[in-house]
């Protein structure tokens, strides 16, 4: 298998942290985003998407998406298992991974690139560009704000965020949250249950890759 | 089991279709978005978050997103299979889901409730009001065009989206295409592998429900 791998991007982070989880070691090959290394010919052949991370399994598969690589490996090396141990509890492993991209992930990214003078023109991710909208960029910040409330909510009721252990969505949402403050967002100090959760994730020897 | 359902709406349709193609039936109980019902309380006490669909499984968990209810109807039915057969095509499935939810549906639902005129305020779903970008429904036309390109190099080079057999990304991208509409998009006449598809999906019993 070749894991392509970017250091500095959140989206391949939440791969790299399922694969260390995981306790895998996978032949890695570094995609430089800030030296558009994503959109030259070598990379392109590999995701004409031109998105990172990415996975190709020994039969030749190209993944690209993090849920795909995620129940790849799960399937893969069950052990220890990260997406659930029943069917209801894979089934909310699931729910809370696409609310986290939903609710946290895309408002940070759009926060981002539609603000950032650095990310101008490139307010999409992908092979194509588009202009920044100011506004969107406000809007996503007031959603990020909902999204600390979401997941505070949750985690009151829950110690993780799926089911009673760590699971993807809380790689998801801690890779998300770390990635927030390049738009000047952290957890709310009141947000304890949040703040708590999020302590026993960065005490985890994954956390510091 | 009870599903939640919307005759009106794409997201829900996209469950009603899955369950039609696992040959189930299962207790409905409608839920009328333009009479405002998934803001009522007793839609939020089911779910806070406001949305259609949702399955409450026989032990009264409470699953809200698409992916996490065919999932779960998946493993406790898994004949006929819709989500692929081997470990490498069940990634194939998530990852052309995700795809077909990030690079169609997005778009297609931003261009159609930045723009509407009955969505004033309604700019994203969920139980709090967002003002509509216009600027943001000019971007989505722009993308919906970059998703209908990609769906037809995808599909000329396979059948199906994810693999050689009709699977959950064909109903996720026959509901949102048939949804463009509302926007006034549909399948370019030159898409022909597009439309060879979308010719066979329309073909199948569940695409009248």
């Amino acid at each position: 298998m070749i894991f392509y791998d970017c250091s500095t991007a959140p989206s391949p982070r939440r791969a790299r942290l399922f694969i260390a989880e995981k306790g895998l070691s996978i032949e890695t090959r570094e995609i430089s985003i800030a030296a558009g290394e994503q959109l030259g010919p070598d990379f392109l052949r590999v995701n004409p998407r031109a998105t990172v991370p990415v996975l190709v399994t020994d039969a030749g598969t190209v993944l690209t998406e993090n849920i795909a690589i995620a129940a790849y490996l799960e399937e893969m090396f069950p052990d220890p298992p990260l997406m659930g141990t029943t069917p209801e509890d894979r089934a909310l492993v699931l729910m809370w991974n696409a609310i986290v991209e939903q609710q946290g992930g895309n408002p940070i990214a759009e926060a981002l690139r539609n603000s950032n003078p650095r990310m101008k023109g490139r307010a999409i991710t992908g092979p194509v560009d588009f202009d920044q909208i100011p506004e969107l960029a406000e809007r996503a910040q007031t959603r990020i704000g909902l999204f600390f409330d979401l997941m505070e909510d949750r985690l009151r009721q829950s110690r993780y965020l799926a089911c009673d252990s760590f699971t993807l969505p809380d790689i998801t949402a801690f890779v998300m949250i770390e990635f927030a403050r390049v738009v000047r967002r952290r957890i709310p100090e009141e947000n304890t249950a949040t703040r708590t959760w999020y302590d026993a994730i960065r005490a985890r020897p994954s956390a510091a890759l």
